[in-house]
């Protein structure tokens, strides 16, 4: 099977939603699912039921979001993601991998337009590549075989409304 | 809690998807959930790993895709999937119901404008509704919290991919 590099972002709900959505689709075909968390951290109940149908999560965010100049910290933590993202590129044996928020990672520059083509570069053929967040970059966009852009056209947080379990987290 | 109405819709990828990872979501926090198909039908790969979560599965699609005229049998089927939903809101202590296509059903006349909006304006206050598929109509947009449009940037289909097991389908 051919593995190709999908890219799911804009300003609308949905990006990570579809990116698990998948996950749950080559579950159930029996694929080896791994996903590597930038920036945001799950909560517990989607850790739980990930982990409950087998996807491998690798988180490595802070819980934050990042405003302004990257923190060295970040940068660390953001390397040692890319680094794990590498590695079951060479040795996992994974059929599909989420890089859940890596588009954001990058806007923030927690690591640089070079770590990320070389990255993205080092896929191997059989595997199929999901990168989602808002602000993907245009060379990734180029490299990607598919881009969805998450538009919003309404949304009820405008008019107040507060997250909540098992929806929106 | 309070519900509220989303409409996942536009040309791209990841409409569906993401409907299923909200459902992932929703089980995870141990909401009650259940996915009414209208005119797709799912291979049963997808159908095992949502039975597995727990996710509730009524399917009343053909598995083909409808062009045209609409035919008496296509709209019988359909009326019943929309008396279900009726159903899944008046007794079904459902929390999360996902109308998966039920615009594109709408948009090849299986059922009338009327018809969708009754069914929209008898949504219990405190169940979260989600409409799935391209087409949505003006009037459904209106009435929805929440609308993102999957917009299609770039689509490896355009150079003659097919559907691949556990990722497309």
């Amino acid at each position: 099977m051919n593995g190709y590099l999908q890219v799911y972002t804009g300003n609308g709900k949905g990006k990570s939603t579809a990116a698990f959505g998948l996950a749950l689709r080559a579950r159930g075909a029996g694929l080896k699912v791994a996903i590597i968390q930038f920036i945001k951290s799950m909560d517990y109940s989607e850790i739980k039921i990930l982990k409950q149908i087998g996807v491998e999560l690798f988180q490595y965010g802070r819980g934050c979001f990042i405003k302004g100049n990257p923190v060295p910290e970040d940068q660390e933590i953001a390397g040692e993601a890319l680094r794990k993202a590498g590695d079951l590129f060479e040795y996992g044996e994974t059929d599909l991998v989420i890089l859940d928020e890596i588009n954001v990672a990058h806007y923030f520059k927690l690591f640089t337009d070079d770590a990320l083509l070389r990255l993205v570069e080092s896929k191997p053929q059989d595997l199929e590549l999901v990168c989602t967040g808002r602000y993907a970059p245009d060379f990734l966009i180029e490299k990607a075989d598919l881009v969805t852009e998450m538009k919003e056209v309404k949304h009820y947080y405008k008019t107040g409304v507060k997250a909540r379990d098992g929806i929106e987290r």
